[in-house]
């Protein structure tokens, strides 16, 4: 379909195109792939978040940029793409997991988490008068209470995905095919920050501690990884440098 | 009628084209063609549900793409096209089965449920500022207190149609066909398994046990087919190999 | 007008062309057309009602493809067009009829009912927002304590209109020449189930027993015709043969 | 203005031309005059009203094609036009006389009944979201405890207007022009009659006694008129022949 | 600015053009200039407000068309351009006037009222969705405990205005300069319906008595003219003839 | 950017243009330019506001074209551009005044509003269905118990701002010339009137008493500047004439 | 993508382009970058905030151009860009902050509040019906207790960010630039005062102090900086003059 024809059909939600696509929501996957990366490692201990993190002044407080997220105590979620966006999500998963410990007495699942997010994101892909969501999510949690790792996708069309491991956002072929070389039923949860890290480089081999940043979902709860241990990754495998691209894509 | 009229006509499911046609829900009928088959049989002992996965990373957890879909003890349904879609009907299907359940104490028809989803799916196809549902679903159950097999199937226009065995989704009219030579009153539930895989076959002869997954609805209630079960029928009229094949309409 | 004069004022329910039209109703009368022809013969005994049914693969249940509706004790109806906007105005109908009896402790009379969904097809045709019915309907029903015939049509307009004999759907001036040449005012109601067959013959000489589907309105209630009856028909006068053309206006 | 600036501003009622009109009201007046006619006749006596019906097949019931009717005891109606929308506009006028019965246990003037409709109508004409009307009424009634008649006519404007004798729809200035020349204000209801059937005469020579439908409101109530009577006027004027000309517009 | 440019700014109340007019507004203008001319004189005595009508045809009831409204006992309105929405003004004036007498106890006075409308017509040009009133408003009233005349004028704007004599619709611009050429600050109440007459005439010298309405408003309250008098008038300087020309801006 | 590319974003409140501009807003400011010049000066003692009026003829009572408004015993307003938009601006501030004043006992401050009405006319620039108020405020008022004389203005974009002298309207570049030249801290009451008379004259040397309206709002209060003194000023500085170029943007 | 294309995505803000983007979003950064600049310094003992202020006129109170705002007792702001949108934002940030003392009986969080005005923001982009917010603002604050500086941005995408030192508005790379060379960690409010003041001399070396505005928000609380300060630095570091450029973006 050339581009007329295209954009005959692209100007809504609520529309299809005569081969049966909504135009709108793959635009909104270019939005997360325009944003920095993020993936996810489900380990025999647990799962791995990871995500850089682009700061377009040194003068901005990296951190401030929130890729990772923690949504409960052993819920966690990895973002990419629009960055409000991604917020407005996370927010939406926080008041889930709040509202399930209130109603039930017990942490929500990983996938109940995420098919609600996906039919919230469903909608703004079926009714006029919104756009849909820019942004993806991972959800990492331990499920049955805290014994089983569970990584999911939600994407801008409101289908879930379960996955071993899995990258969004920029560069996300690359990072997918390391992962894809790279990981094995029985990794610990070192091993997933390892190989979480080096993914990272293998797409931008020029990433430094400080725009980098994991966190690991296990029996123990969501932590966030040290600095230091990213540091010595990195050290390893990588040829640190600053990074000099930012977008309001983060 | 050529393209630049049809395009008079084909943005906004509140319009009729000058031949009487909602070139909107045709549309959607092509979303539904886009995903991956499924496939519904009839049998003297119950009905036979069908599917074929697609996968785009051998990381992806392939149960995690949910083409069959238990409903209630005895109600089954299959899905194709957007899966977005799919869940948001798939999750009214259960919610109307609960319903009925608690304010009638009795498990809900087929035909009743169908015609429930054929309601709700063709409100979307008369009123603006909103697109159809661009999937379809095939129901099936046992009627009369669990002793009559009905198949149903929904499509994105809001008819209801039933079947003795029918496909969905892309590579349909092969499998169709297939179906239309091999089906007959007096199969076994077995017999009906057996088609069923071979018919997916028929338009992919590269499936592998994984990449499919089959159901049952008899007196017994929903059941899971094993992937040995399935296993066994590719080994000996297939040729496994791997799906390589991934769209976001699985 | 030509063509780009008439897509000026063709895009809407809430628009008057120039000389008065309103298109989209027309439109919505081509949906109609594109059905199956359904008819409804007046007689002396009471009315009766035809419809010939289509279906797209020798798998599916010809009789899920509802053509003829029983309304209530002494009502029923007859339907071409779009399958889907038909069940709703079924719907609203049967309803409406329910209505009638539990509030008045009555049956609702024929014209009474037509006017009612009459009306509601009117204002899809007047307010924004929404598209005409792709429908068309005959009801068929017993007034005055189940003694006087009465036969009505509505269409997309909602314009009620009352009718010794009448067809709708595709062949609809073929079977209404041969209403005309055949209908008559002290006809049985063997002889009209006799002139519905064969004026659905008329139109189509290629029709079987299971693809025409027949039903009367008599002073013992709605009674659905048996295959045989209508076998009998075909035999003496039509060349018996499978339909092979289906679409989803059924 | 020509075709293309006229374009620019006939899509809607809430629009106003450069020169100052409302396109959408005149296109109504277009579809009132589609409509086969109507007239009414005010004689010292009471009000005389007269239609044509058009029926498209001999099998129609010609009196299911409501030209005139009936409203409260001495108050009745003639409409030219889409025949759903004066349907509408109809019962709105049973309506609004029912209730001035309850709340007022009087009926309901001539000239309050015409301003009332006239504010529906107007609202029709000012407001997004919807179309004019595309029928006019004339509204026949004796006031003043029954003893004076009057006549007054609706227009898709929503501006009503008394006349002495006033004719709408298809033809009507030719019927007017006969009604000029033939009205005086000391007519018997008998002479009105007689003028009436002869003014449709006028614009069509062929009408048969079935086709024409005559009331008179006078201070012995709504009437309608018998079928000799109306024939033995056109066996004495007229050429009878059977009208063959029919729409939706009747 | 030329007729493309002028079209992209002038189809919505709800927009300015580039050099800050709301086109719509300005055609609501000429929909008053379309209407037959009305006026209002101030005299020492009172306020005269005369207005020329239009008939169709001889046996339109001539009075039916309402041009001057008795509003209160002491006030009155003359209208000009399109008669429905004058028709809508003039009940909102009536019901301002009764709920002010309800409330407080006593009359509304001119000016308040001519804001009220004011009011209410300005917001049909801001708001979306509606056209402005395509009618001008001539309010005359004694104020002061019905001591001191008023006379104001309200236009499509929403801005109210108060004259000393002023002219709206159709030939304005001869009658206003007749007007400015014999208005004096001391003139008689008959005097004023003098000129009045007279100034209808400028602008037609075909009028007869028929055709004009004339009424006044003074310490006595609301009074119509009676024919004779302008008769009178007419007599000694027009030459009568029929009117000719009927629009529905009456 | 050119007109074409211009008209992309001009048309809706709810648009940025490329170059970040809300063209609406602009447009609503040449709405202001077209209207007769209004001005403000802060003096020591306390705010004159004058304004000049456009008459269209010379029946029109000059005093009904509002342009000077009285708001509350301290609290004055001087306004300019579409008459109708500046009266509902004008309601909206009496309304305010008087609100507080029967809530906290306390004359409104110049201040509070001035932000209040400005928050009102923002809401019309960033929601769709409305366009901006095409009218701009000068609002004078004597805080701190009506020791503190203050003049703000408000404009289209919903920004209030403080000024010691301003002007706006037709006219307004050189009015404000005239006062950075002659505006001064220590003025008094009366030098202040003579000044705006002064600059009124500047822009327009035809100008006589009743084309100018001043009010000074004081310790003494809100008080009408005599059409003597005015004159006196006129009679000094201007050439005095009759205006002769009247628009409903007064 | 050209110009044409990107129209075709850039008329609303529930639309992404085919590359992922906003354009409304985008164009509305625009409208930050038109206004005066303002910019934020952390320091050790806590935050400055500075801004130039753009006056159209000798006569404007300078004072009235509010750049800066207190929003609690240690919590302040500055904004950049259309100045009734910045307004919105700050008068919502003032309604958080005494809300949250008033539930919670405590200060704001600087962050919090960020994201509840975040919040906001992202809701004007991803329905239609409403354009984002034309303007910035930093948020500069104490948290825990009074004893740690903390500043936040927001931007029109609803994305906040948090900065060690940041400034917006036009000149931004400038003085951007300026601040990453001469921030430092250990910087005292004095140094911190001087080199805001000193970077906006960077992009405008013509400022007096006059349109220069600077606060402090310290452990002592929100301080507005006095004039001699400021002039203090500009004499020092800048060549002083009058500003001669006003737009509304101030």
């Amino acid at each position: 379909m050339n581009r007329n024809d295209q954009q005959a059909y692209d100007r809504g939600t609520s529309l299809f195109s005569p081969d049966g696509r909504i135009y709108q929501v793959e635009y909104a996957r270019e939005a997360v792939k325009r944003g920095a990366p993020s993936l996810g490692i489900r380990t025999a201990e647990g799962v791995v978040l990871a995500a850089q993190r682009r700061t377009s002044s040194p003068l901005m407080e990296g951190e401030s940029i929130e890729k990772l997220h923690k949504l409960d105590d052993f819920l966690g979620a990895a973002s990419a793409g629009h960055v409000a966006d991604a917020r407005r999500l996370i927010d939406g998963a926080r008041t889930a997991a709040q509202r399930n410990r209130l109603r039930y007495g017990e942490p929500l699942g990983v996938e109940t988490l995420t098919k609600t997010l996906s039919d919230e994101i469903q909608e703004t892909t079926q009714y006029g008068g919104t756009r849909p969501f820019g942004a993806a999510l991972l959800i990492a949690g331990m499920d049955d209470s805290g014994s089983e790792p569970r990584l999911y996708q939600t994407d801008p069309s409101g289908a879930p995905q379960e996955w071993r491991a899995v990258a969004i956002g920029s560069g996300r072929d690359d990072i997918q095919e390391f992962l894809e070389s790279n990981w094995s039923e029985d990794l610990s949860i070192d091993d997933g920050v390892e190989i979480a890290v080096r993914s990272l480089l293998e797409s931008n081999d020029d990433l430094d501690a400080e725009s980098v940043t994991v966190a690991t979902v296990t029996t123990d709860g969501y932590r966030v990884v040290s600095d230091d241990e990213i540091a010595d990754v990195i050290d390893e495998y990588g040829s640190a440098a600053d990074a000099d691209d930012t977008e309001d894509d983060a």
